[in-house]
């Protein structure tokens, strides 16, 4: 018999450097981890392996790809993420809100998580959104973190049976993209393993012109090192 | 040019008698209704088929079926529904959550159907949740759906840009089964489409044991007409 309880946690891991970082934080916060990722017909396949990568690399103690189909073909669409919608390039970052979002795509994300916490008995759930360089997500903001959280506590036998409470935990919400790679470097994350470009080429090279290589590349210089992933050209 | 907009819905249907019943109220309120289904990994096959046969019935515009495997195989599971878990039969129905449950099924279908009526412009969303029969079930309540509409208005950008509020029906939360029944036949609903057994035979008929069987068969009786479903034996 163990005298103190196991802390299970499960973890979004995209394969991005935020959800990299997130695991980092998960793991150094003594979560047993269990990763969860999605093939939602997302047009970079490279994320997929990155996250598969970002897993073993966190010690994971499983990984699970959950499909689901999100892109124009099965009814859905409408962002740059899963259509054939050009990715902005070399222009300023945009107000508003980016044609990558993804309609309603954190909310499916997180209830699938949560489906999943409740099956392994996990209450903690951690997810790498971030508001401040992608504040035009509506769905990064912390106000829609707190409601899903107490969504996620009313939907739940779990919670309502009183075993516990759901916490989602959005460590990088207030943080920006180089305050994440100190933190992420400080914990021993390994960012040659991720991958956060919206267009690679077929070898898997990062474009370095699209909003998230930009903002990723602009975060390495601010943090003062050297990006490790492989760039075009 | 028409005068007035056309007024859009997406009904969450999946073969039973609810959602049957919430597709005719939708459409009596002059919605016009996109169906959305799940293929879950749920034991019972014929459900998908009698959603189909639903939804045409129902005159909806586009049916959707979302594949999603919430099986034990795929790391879920833990209900009756899904796994090999035995259905109760011939027993009172149970005080607390049944072993049907399955963990945050309807927080699941609920994102989903919130992302797909995101990229149809629509803002209502309708499903056949039920509180009375079926008290069992967290996130049939009435402060479940509550919470998930106040999460949707601000998971979406459809929302939070102001182009309209979504809005959860769950016109039959307060109703028992006689009452959900009346209500259809009063809109035209066909039952003999409807499926509700969890473990019907291979041949689709339902078993008349199971809690799903036994309140639907009461209700039937209470309304004081016949189910015109196939039952075994």
């Amino acid at each position: 018999m163990t005298e103190c309880k196991e802390k299970l946690a499960v973890v979004l891991v995209s394969g991005g450097l935020d959800s990299a970082t997130t695991l980092g934080i998960a793991a150094d916060q003594g979560f047993t981890c269990h990763a969860i990722s999605f093939d939602y017909g997302q047009r970079n396949r490279f994320e997929l392996n990155s996250a598969a990568a970002v897993a073993k690399f966190g010690g994971v103690r499983a990984h699970r790809i959950v499909h689901l189909d999100l892109s124009a073909s099965a009814g859905f669409g409408a962002s740059a993420l899963t259509d054939e919608i050009d990715v902005p390039k070399d222009t300023a970052v945009q107000s508003g809100i980016p044609v990558t979002y993804v309609p309603a795509r954190n909310t499916i994300f997180l209830s699938i998580a949560l489906g999943y916490a409740e099956v392994i008995g996990a209450f903690d759930i951690f997810i790498g959104v971030n508001a401040i360089d992608y504040s035009g997500y509506p769905d990064c903001r912390p106000e829609f973190i707190e409601s899903f959280e107490a969504t996620a506590n009313l939907a739940t036998a779990a919670a309502v049976e009183g075993k516990g409470r759901f916490k989602i935990h959005a460590p990088l919400i207030r943080m920006n993209k180089a305050q994440i790679i100190r933190t992420g470097l400080a914990l021993g994350v390994d960012y040659s393993l991720t991958h956060s470009c919206y267009d690679p080429d077929s070898g898997g090279a990062a474009c370095g012109r699209c909003d998230s290589c930009r903002l990723r590349l602009a975060g390495f210089t601010e943090a003062g090192t050297a990006d490790p992933i492989r760039y075009q050209g």
